[in-house]
């Protein structure tokens, strides 16, 4: 279970998008877009000044992540490097491969995210990392960065 | 594939939603809140004031649809009932089975709609029905109201 993990294997996703004379729908699907099946939607919304989410890595989730409205900073880790961007527009989805530690901050007023899921909660729930150090200790153990 | 359709199909599902100091996340998981396998989620934002969507049903597809912000009037006809609701809040969805005509009227401004399918897009693209008179003489004609 300890697959290499890389802040290079995040990506930002272009996602379909239809845009009408009746509004905009966006689309999505197993694909280009959702780099994997979709076992399960959230949403986070209503997201106080100064409130952070995330603070966590998951061993078994890989996450699409779409920022509907407003903006919010995503940061992931690998144990060596990190990403973040600043996520405000709904064109474009974070995909974060499993095992990476993610923060959400900055959260602008009226913020909503959509995120997909490629594991029920059931199979998520176990696969969680909340301890920092431990989970340093994992990824930087794992034979990840052996090259 | 003439299942007998009724607007009496139609309910609101009341969403799981676990609301903290760091704002409310809400689960969209094939179950109670969910009645199907999700194959497909998109996103309606946009929409100009006065315009409409939907006017089409589908013989395939089953629908999940939630306003995570603002406000919109969901209309579903089975060619002799119909059912409307007022959507103005993220904690319910409406569900849609298949082969109802549906009209989404009355955004707000600012609206933002999830849909959650229950096919993919090449399942569903053959199966719309868009022209009313033609749809109305299928499911009159189903044996749906030969009770």
């Amino acid at each position: 279970m300890s697959a290499p993990v890389s802040v290079h294997d995040c990506r930002l996703v272009p996602l379909p998008r239809r845009a009408g004379d009746a509004g905009c729908l966006t689309v999505f699907e197993p694909g280009d877009a959702v780099p994997f099946e979709v076992r399960r939607t959230f949403t986070i919304a209503d997201v106080p000044a100064g409130a952070r989410r995330g603070g966590h890595a998951n061993a078994r989730t890989r996450e699409l992540i779409v920022c509907l409205r407003g903006a919010v900073t995503v940061r992931a880790r690998d144990g060596r490097a990190e990403t973040s961007h600043r996520l405000d527009s709904a064109d474009v989805g974070f995909y974060l491969p499993a095992m990476m530690w993610v923060d959400l901050e900055d959260f602008a007023p009226d913020t909503i995210l959509l995120v997909l899921a490629d594991t029920s909660w059931e199979e998520a729930r176990d696969a969680y990392h909340r301890d920092y150090s431990r989970w340093l200790r994992r990824v930087l153990g794992s034979g990840a960065y052996a090259a």
